[in-house]
């Protein structure tokens, strides 16, 4: 019967994810507290969780299972057809390598892992190349089984796992658009801006201790609840979670307060995402967050749209006085011409709003020169300052500062890159919905009141979970399909000035 | 073949104690991080690994395997005929039980534990009763399936739990022992001693960070290894982990830096042994600790025997002063001062070296009354008041100060208590061969040198994990059974003035 079988991919996936939150809380506890010796034994524990995981979403029944659900479907309601959807997909995804596939790739980008970062260290990428090349070599492999399996390009396959439903398409479109418009627009704005590097700088110390506070205190009027989560540091901020434990990091720079403030919005964006998913679909797939474009969008959301205005600024100003001291370099002015710096530079994390997008362009067309054997591993460094150099106008001064400078391939994570800009542009979307349907969001942020812009997130967003398909969520959140229009006219309207 | 057999059970219990660990880590962050929120997500990660844990080790294949592994022993070696003796009684304890009767208990203890808590905050015992009612009735199930399993008595196999191959019958030998000893002795020590309530108080405010200082100080100095764990705070101070990954917590009482010292030296005396378990055997049976007798054993020997000396009192005087402050309530003499009171009290875990027995046998006594149906839950109270008046001298004025302050009833622990005191038993036993062994082990203390007394304990208790039955461990490190003559000469020469 439909029902049984449907049942039965349910009560499979309450366990799956069950053992993903697990596999989560360990891993935070390893990024956050956990000492250095006790590596080996929280990967065997991760090791027999994910192969536990990966077992059960393996098992030989799950073709008929699924099938016998799908000629039933009529049978179910729409929530459970769109879980079902959600099931398949997952299913595919995990079916279509064989085991020893993935075992070869954990392998190989847990010893790229070290590699890479002795590479880094000693900015030598000659460490680097045998392992990026066996990665390539294996996820080359995984993008075509997988591509297969979706019927679609190898390229999108990868990106699927990452932001299912996106596609080169709408990349292309996007970053085509960006290409024609950044570079010009980048010269016109440093021309604009006469902003040196001391005007923009902090002379005094901030102990980490009233930085945490800071953080705490923004979190709090975000609406994060303390109940489902906390906050703790990290070398590299981060979220995890779900609706009913989410965790957050960030990491305090003792001159620079607006590192850890803008840090802590954004990962309180990923967190109120997780954090406000529907409670009884948190096990099932149609419960998850919808991808990673989605999930940047509500962090960027938060850290680009709202906090960057001038009316945030005027709100965490006195703030931030009344935490670390009246003083002037916490002027209005001065924070409000920090966060106005447009500059070049050769780090994609550090990188402005007008900026960053070109950073993930570059990446974005390697991985695709290298995935179609058409850029050798080994001249990945000159093909990636030329580019630098083309769209950035500046030239790496090594490769720890160049092609060495993310984790991301290292782990195997091609296809990743294009979701950071994709949800730089659809949350613009959203934020100019949100101000066209409330004209009152303004003096709300002056306020440093967010209810109302969680109360319309979670409407749009987060109620939905994975219940609408991708590019589905977007024409329902914004009445249109992904556009660059309402990013570029945000970011003349920001820095042309 | 035995050999396939043999193995079979080794690579089974590989996965039950790796998810034992995984258990551990999430039952660690629970108390230390986790928001109150997040239980309900807790619980359901627990339950699944706890279930799949009884799963595996409740296959009905174990008999056989067994069976097989034992009828060619011949073929195995040593270490691997103690490893399939203590399989063998890991599988009896989850094998003696259907799951509906382990199911019922869990239900009922976290239940319990919940009316328990309500109960002492309001100070009324009448909450608890249906609670421990049903508790000790599962328990008393439990007891006779064990006993039947084991061929021994119902609460010699609870006992078993938590150290195997204890018996009553050394329980009493002990317990019938120490309570000829101490009431008199007691009479005797209080009239003696003449310090007031005034005389070991301390006036000044000792700050959380400093307090931490001291503990991270004297772990280092112990030989803690903080590349394989760590330090945090929890409402009760306790121990969890294993070779690669023990971590301790302390509590922090600002007008007493006493509280967590020792409590920071009793925990690291627990993690001493864990992280000096033999790494290899850890995924083991027998490369578990040895039962709960010996843990604490090797936690009170840290925090009784070697850190109430004198010798430890000279050398971290002025470690003290140093961290604190030159404060007069820091000499040496008040110091000592405070660590010889002895103090009837109502509170078990606030009890002196001479008192704390005392608590323990009447816990004890009751347990066996109350599993024997000799004595009713509802009058628990008044058999509590009247042990406690006369073994101690003094009557609770309420049942949170009585029968009230311990959780181990609430969890269906019953069997637990004995462990504390002849865990102190056998520290004292352990302390006097070593000073015989080592003239040098005072001016070792006083001087802060822990790794002769360390290495020592390596050698005998901590690198033969569970090779050895507890009896023979006993044998095996002092010549002798367990006695309470080196206990009570102990006591004697440190409190009889």
């Amino acid at each position: 019967m439909s029902s049984s079988a449907y049942k039965t991919i349910e009560s499979r996936f309450s366990e799956i994810s069950l053992m993903g939150e697990i596999m989560e809380a360990l891993s935070w506890d390893q990024e956050v507290y956990m000492a250095e010796g006790s590596v080996e034994s929280r990967a065997a524990q991760l090791a027999w969780l994910s192969g536990r995981a990966h077992e059960l979403l393996t098992r030989p029944d799950w073709e008929d299972l699924l099938g016998e659900a799908d000629a039933h479907s009529d049978s179910l309601t729409h929530w459970q057809q769109a879980n079902l959807r959600e099931a398949r997909r997952e299913w595919i995804h995990a079916a279509a390598l064989p085991g020893k596939l993935v075992e070869a790739l954990t392998l190989a980008t847990s010893r790229g892992e070290v590699a890479w970062r002795n590479a880094r260290n000693e900015d030598d990428f000659s460490i680097f190349v045998p392992h990026l090349k066996k990665i390539l070599e294996l996820t080359r492999e995984t993008a075509v089984l997988k591509a297969d399996a979706l019927d679609t390009t190898p390229y999108n396959a990868l990106v699927d796992q990452f932001q299912p439903g996106l596609t080169t398409h709408t990349i292309d479109l996007v970053f085509d658009s960006l290409k024609d418009f950044l570079p010009g627009f980048l010269i016109e704005v440093q021309h604009a801006q006469n902003i040196s590097k001391d005007d923009v700088a902090f002379k005094k110390s901030y102990s980490g201790r009233k930085q945490e506070e800071l953080s705490l205190r923004i979190m709090d009027i975000m609406g994060f609840d303390f109940k489902r989560g906390r906050l703790d540091i990290s070398a590299h901020p981060f979220t995890t979670g779900h609706p009913l434990d989410t965790r957050i990091t960030t990491a305090y720079r003792e001159h620079d307060p607006l590192f850890a403030l803008t840090a802590t919005i954004h990962e309180t964006g990923h967190a109120l995402y997780e954090l406000n998913r529907p409670l009884d679909w948190r096990l099932q797939p149609v419960g998850y967050a919808r991808g990673m474009v989605v999930h940047e969008a509500m962090s960027l959301f938060m850290e680009k749209m709202v906090a960057l205005t001038p009316e945030f600024i005027q709100f965490i100003t006195p703030v931030m006085q009344k935490v670390f001291g009246n003083f002037a370099e916490l002027s209005f002015e001065h924070l409000y011409q920090v966060t106005r710096q447009v500059r070049p530079g050769y780090i994609r994390i550090e990188a402005d709003e007008v900026t960053y997008p070109l950073h993930v362009i570059l990446r974005y067309e390697l991985e695709l020169l290298l995935l179609d054997d058409k850029l050798k591993v080994e001249d990945i460094p000159e093909a990636w300052n030329d580019r630098m150099n083309e769209y950035l106008g500046i030239r790496p001064p090594g490769n720890a500062k160049g092609c060495l400078q993310d984790i991301h391939w290292a782990h195997g994570a091609f296809g990743y890159f294009p979701c950071y800009t994709l949800g730089a542009v659809m949350a613009s979307q959203l934020f100019a919905d949100l101000n066209e349907v409330y004209s009152t969001t303004s003096v709300d942020i002056q306020q440093g009141r967010f209810t109302g812009i969680v109360d319309w997130l979670k409407e749009r967003i987060y109620d939905r979970a994975s219940l609408l398909p991708f590019d589905d969520l977007v024409h329902a959140v914004s009445g249109q399909s992904i556009s660059t229009e309402p990013f570029i006219k945000h970011l003349r309207e920001r820095y042309a000035v």
